[in-house]
C-alpha cells in the first residue's frame, strides 16, 4: 500500500515536514509505503515546504522587520528561475511578538530588500507567500520601499504604514513598477479576505494583530480609502491577505492566487496521487472554513478528483470538520488519545500522528469491503 | 457492510446499549448495516446487558443495600432456567456514595434475597455478576444471610462484615448449601484477582472502596484468615471479586468464571460474528489490563479467531491500547475531537462514538486494499 502523506503544518506543534515524517512512521509501521509530501497553504512555513519539494538554494538578504529593526531574511532560489519569498519571514508575527502589539506602526517596507534581491539575481518569476504578516498597511509600506511616491493631501511624502493610510492622498506607483519590470509576480493568499470591509483584512485578521476595535475601525477606514489608489485591489479576493498587502502587490501587477492550490502545483502533487492507494492529511484544527488557502480542503478536493481515498487527521475537529465528507473525504479522524488539554496535546502531536496513521493503515489495508458481505 | 457495534459501557457516560446505539447510528450514515449487541464484563450492567440480549422476565426482591438499608433488587429470570442477579444493584456503590464510605461495615447479606428468591421462583442455574459492591466482606455477610453459621473464637455468632473478618473463627457451610441445593451456581467476575494479597481484594479494591491504608491492611488480614475456611477459594483466581464474594460463592460450591466471554456466550457474540464484515468495539478507557473480564480484550480476541476485523474505539488510549494489536486489533483509535476536559468528553460521547464510526465504516469500506498498487 503506497500512502502519500500530505499534511501542513500543525500550528504551535510541528512544522509540516515533521508532521509528515511523523505520518510516515505510522505508515511503515504498519507495512506500507510512505510518500512524505508536506504541504502549506501560502501562509508560515510555504517557502520552506515548497524547497524542502523542490530544492534550490538560498540567499540571506539583510532588510528590516515590521517594527523596522535590522534583520536578515531568507530569499529562496529555485532551479528555474523562480524565487520564493514568504513574507512573514522578513515582517512576520514575530516581530510583535517580541515588541509588543502596533499595528498602527508595523510596515510591510522590509519586504522590499528581498524582493530586490530576488530581481537582482535574476529572478524570472517571484513568489510571494503571503500570511502571517504583523503588518496592516495595506501594503504602502512595500510600494513606498521600492520606490512609489506616497503623498498626503499637503504633498507630504508619506512612508506607508497603518497610521499613514487616513492620510495617504495619491500614489504613483510607476517607480516602484519599474524596478520590478521584466519579472512575472505571484502572490500566493492563504486567505481569501477582500482589502477592506466586514470580511477584509482589518475586520478578521486585526484583533489577532493586536488592533483594538476603535484601531480596527480606524485601519478598516484608511483600507478602504487606499483601495481606489491601488488598481485592480478593490474587490479582489486575497487582496486582504497579509494586512493588505495582496492588493499592493496586484497593484504592482501581481498575479494573486490562492496558496494552497499553488503549492500543490509548485510541488507536483497531483502527480504524486497517479501512483498512491491513500493519502493522508493533517492539520491541527480541521474545519470547514472557506478559506481559499486552506491545505486540507485542496488535499481532499485533488483527491476526490483522482479518486484516491483520503483521510483527514487533526489535532482538534471542529463541528464544521464534518462538511468535508461532503467534498469527497474518506475519514476525518482526531489523533488525541483522550480528555488532555492543549499543550500536551500540543506536545504529543508527533506520537499521536504516528498511531493514528498507523491505525488508519491497518484499518485501510484490512481488506473489509475486498470481500462481499458473508452473510 | 454488515458491522456488528459491540461496545462495554463508558462509565459515567453511557451503558452499553446506548454505546452500541450511537455507533450504530455512525454505521448506517455511512451506508452500513449495523448489528447492536452490547457487552458487559460481569460489573455493573451487566445484567441489563444480558438480558437486553435475551429478554426473561424481571422480580423485584425485598432486600437490603450494603449497609443494611432496605431497598428492591432485580432478579433477571430467562427463558430456559437461568437467573441473572448482578451484585451491585443490591450491595453497589451507590449505597456508599450516599451514606459516606464504611468498608468496615458494608455487608453483602443483601444479596441473599435475590438469590433465595431465584431459587423459589425455579432456576435451574443462577449467574451471579460480581463486581461494583461496596463490600469488602468476603463474602461472609451473604454467607450469614443464607444461613451459614459463623463463630468467633468464644462462641458469639458474627453477621459477617468487613469488621468481621478478624474474629471469625470457624464457619459451618451446611446451612447455606442446603437452601441453594439442586441449583447450579455460576459467578462471573470482572477481576481476575484473589481473595487477598497484594493482588488481592482489600490492595486493589479497597482504596475506591474508602479504605484508608491503614483499614486495608485491616481487611487484607481478614481476608487471609477466612481463607482456609472457604474451601476452595484460597488461591481461586476472582476469588477477590466484589471483596472477596467471589470467595464465599465458590465455598458455595458456584463456578467462578470470567464475565466477559460469559457474556459473550450468553449473548452468542461468536454467532453474530460469523455474518460480520467488521466489529466496532469501544470502552471508556481501553488499556492492556490483564483484567480477565476486560470487555474490549475479549472481543478482539473473539474477532482474532473469527478473522473479522475488529476496530477498538475508546474515550482515552492509554498507552497500553497499543498492546491490543498484539491480539489481533485492526485499529485502536480515540473518539474525542481535541483537547477538552473529561467532563465534556463524558456528555459528548455519544455524539464522538457516532461520529467515529462513522468515519470508520468509511475508511473500512472505501477498498483501498481491494486493488493491487496503482504504481
Amino acid at each position: 500500500m503506497r500512502v502519500v502523506c500530505a499534511p501542513d503544518k500543525l500550528r504551535g506543534s510541528l512544522d509540516a515536514a515533521q508532521a509528515a515524517a511523523a505520518l510516515a512512521a505510522g505508515v511503515r509501521a504498519a507495512g506500507g509505503t510512505a510518500v512524505e509530501h508536506p504541504l502549506a497553504d501560502g501562509g508560515e512555513g510555504s517557502r520552506a515546504t515548497v524547497q524542502a519539494a523542490l530544492g534550490g538554494t538560498l540567499a540571506q538578504v539583510d532588510t528590516v522587520d515590521a517594527l523596522g529593526r535590522p534583520m536578515t531574511a531568507p530569499v529562496g532560489l529555485l532551479d528555474g528561475g523562480d524565487a520564493v519569498i514568504e513574507a512573514a519571514e522578513t515582517i512576520g508575527w514575530e516581530a510583535l511578538a517580541t515588541a509588543g502589539p502596533d499595528v498602527l506602526r508595523a510596515s510591510s517596507a522590509g519586504l522590499a530588500p528581498p524582493l530586490l534581491a530576488a530581481v537582482e539575481r535574476g529572478a524570472r518569476r517571484i513568489v510571494v507567500f503571503l500570511g502571517g504578516t504583523a503588518t496592516m498597511d495595506g501594503g504602502t509600506g512595500l510600494l513606498a520601499a521600492l520606490g512609489a511616491e506616497l503623498l498626503d493631501e499637503a504633498g507630504n511624502r508619506l512612508r506607508g504604514c497603518g497610521a499613514d493610510l487616513a492620510r495617504i492622498h495619491t500614489i504613483d506607483l510607476a517607480p516602484a513598477r519599474r524596478r520590478l519590470s521584466g519579472v512575472e509576480l505571484l502572490a500566493a493568499a492563504d486567505v481569501a479576505s477582500p482589502l477592506f470591509g466586514p470580511e477584509g483584512a482589518a475586520h478578521v485578521f486585526g484583533p489577532q494583530k493586536g488592533a483594538d476595535p476603535e484601531t480596527v475601525g480606524l485601519l478598516d477606514d484608511g483600507l478602504r480609502r487606499l483601495a481606489p489608489l491601488l488598481p485592480g485591489a478593490a474587490t479582489a479576493e486575497g487582496a486582504g491577505a497579509a494586512g493588505g498587502l495582496g492588493a499592493a502587490l496586484i497593484a504592482l501587477g501581481a498575479e494573486l492566487v490562492a496558496g494552497a492550490g499553488l503549492i500543490r502545483q509548485l510541488t507536483r502533487f497531483e502527480e504524486r496521487l497517479l501512483t498512491a492507494d491513500l493519502c493522508l492529511t493533517a492539520e491541527g484544527k480541521v474545519d470547514a472554513g472557506s478559506d481559499a488557502g486552506k491545505t486540507t480542503r485542496g488535499v481532499v478536493d485533488a483527491c476526490a478528483a483522482a479518486t484516491v481515498p483520503c483521510v483527514v487527521l487533526g489535532g482538534t475537529l471542529s463541528p464544521g470538520a464534518d462538511l468535508l465528507y461532503g467534498r469527497g473525504a474518506t475519514a476525518v479522524l482526531p489523533i488525541g488519545p483522550g480528555p488532555r488539554d492543549l499543550d500536551t496535546a500540543l506536545r504529543q502531536a508527533a506520537a499521536d500522528l504516528t498511531r493514528t496513521a498507523y491505525a488508519v493503515c491497518r484499518l485501510a489495508g484490512a481488506g473489509v469491503a475486498a470481500h462481499p458481505t458473508r452473510g
